[in-house]
């Protein structure tokens, strides 16, 4: 007789809950603040007492649920287990286990990018899709790997951290990771700022991006207008981009390759760039994988963590 | 009360077949020539005829026998259909069906070096291991990977094409596959030649390659004898093959990475410069996942294929 279900990501400032059909119909979603303070010992119960106040509101009994999905930012293993998560001051924790205890309910927990792909996977630009991969270009570059319907959590909760594959062996900055030459230094929107900063040096060439500060939407925007120097930018990022996935293809080869987060909404253009070198360095077989917009947008990860439990 | 299985390796010109127990004892293994004539058709009724033959010598009837699982060069889709199989001369084939039909066993099909990982992850150099890569350097590079226990097939059964990952975006050089920069122009036994031609054009060393025809073998050979040039060849080929493996751990973060194919045979020495390579561009969380060599060599294909049925 159940019913519902509900999908909670976890982020540093805020927890977004979704209160789910089984069939993934996004019947209501609201916001709590992430509570942080005393190691964030508070996260989880206040989790909690909003699904309970919402059960209440809605007049459901426990059969009526199938569960609690959680995503969280940090290294979830498959049991539901994080060794810690700096963003929420936890330290180890059994999240599923914990979320169980607090409401009475089946709780199942991941990693939030990986949650997100299959947020995708289940209702948005991969609906339908066993395999996918999931490159979310934002601040730093996130990434979510689908094989066979299931999250790759990986051995060590580390499955789909595609930001981190070194794509460029002599590089000389630093990553915020510690390495030099990841993903995330070429194709997120402060990487992408880096490379425009880097061109801006490097050219004489007159351009829009002439200015105090650069944004990765206007790097965008100035290649829509048909800037140059822009131009070199995005072919830049595009090259790096399409060649990393085209080396992630070789590893799962999935249905489709979606991009998500911020960078995204350049849309078509970003997708058109990226698919022209991901085309050049993709294995035969995988050479037609489709490279699509994520759909789902912030709510992915709400859809995703209820995919969890359904 | 079924206690047995059958596991099978296609080649081009021999067909390995292995005896198993259903608890992973290679009880008898033997081989049979690979009849590519008639378009292949042959191929899996001299199977189907091997396997009841073993059958009726040792006195099992269909209900010892869990099923014959079979590893084949070519592309299997999860349902163990092929598009096609250059080697074997076939065209589409739903193998695992054709040889249920031609035997009266269960029966799956997977591509031979997928199945070699789940060989060794069973039985093998990451037995125990349930999310393993494995890189195989032999004349080109193939691979497999292993998630939660089961073989990534991808959706166009190219999972694991780890040899044709691009890593040198500016190669002028051209691979088989017709791109121009794979891992398998730098790691394959083929491409460490490649590597030690170019090296012995472009530097004026003393060294023991400098002879008419070179070989993979020797160059490690070479390396382990201290040989500076060699060495080079080697500190080159690692730092690809090291970058590669690094970035392939981003995607699916194994327990272990594994190594075999021919030139595994360079053995410990080989290991360790792949290892400080890996370390180098790993991912924090991944830097310590161990690189071993592969353990069951040629028998790898008999074991996984084994393991598909059990």
């Amino acid at each position: 007789m159940s019913q519902y279900c509900f999908g909670i990501d976890v982020g540093g400032t805020s927890i977004k809950c979704g209160f789910f059909s089984a069939s993934g119909e996004l019947l209501e979603k609201w916001e709590i603040p992430t509570r942080t303070e005393d190691k964030g010992e508070k996260i989880l119960p206040d989790i909690a007492k909003s699904i309970q106040e919402k059960m209440q509101e809605k007049g459901l009994g426990k059969d009526a649920v199938l569960g609690v999905g959680i995503g969280v930012p940090g290294p979830v293993n498959k049991n539901g287990e994080i060794p810690t998560a700096v963003n929420l001051n936890w330290g180890y924790k059994h999240i599923s286990k914990e979320m169980e205890e607090l409401t009475g309910l089946s709780s199942k927990a991941g990693n939030d990018a990986n949650v997100a792909a299959l947020g995708e996977a289940w209702k948005g630009g991969a609906e339908g899709c066993a395999n996918v991969i999931l490159a979310t270009l934002g601040t730093g570059v996130g990434g979510g790997i689908i094989v066979d319907g299931k999250i790759v959590a990986g051995a060590h909760g580390a499955g789909g951290e595609i930001g981190h594959a070194n794509v460029k062996h002599d590089e000389t900055d630093s990553c915020n990771c510690g390495n030099k030459g990841c993903l995330e230094q070429m194709a997120s929107a402060t990487g992408i700022v880096r490379l425009a900063k880097k061109a801006l040096v490097s050219s004489d060439k007159d351009s829009a991006l002439r200015k105090a500060e650069v944004t990765a939407k206007e790097v965008f925007d100035a290649y829509k207008a048909g800037d140059e120097l822009a131009a070199e930018v995005v072919a830049e990022f595009a090259d790096y981009l399409g060649g990393a996935l085209a080396t992630f293809a070789t590893v799962v080869d999935p249905d489709v390759i979606l991009i998500g987060g911020g960078v995204s909404k350049a849309g078509e253009p970003l997708i058109k760039a990226v698919q022209k070198c991901y085309k050049k360095y993709a294995f035969t077989t995988c050479k037609d994988i489709p490279i699509r917009l994520a759909e789902l947008g912030n709510d992915a990860g709400i859809y995703g963590a209820a995919k969890l439990v359904c």
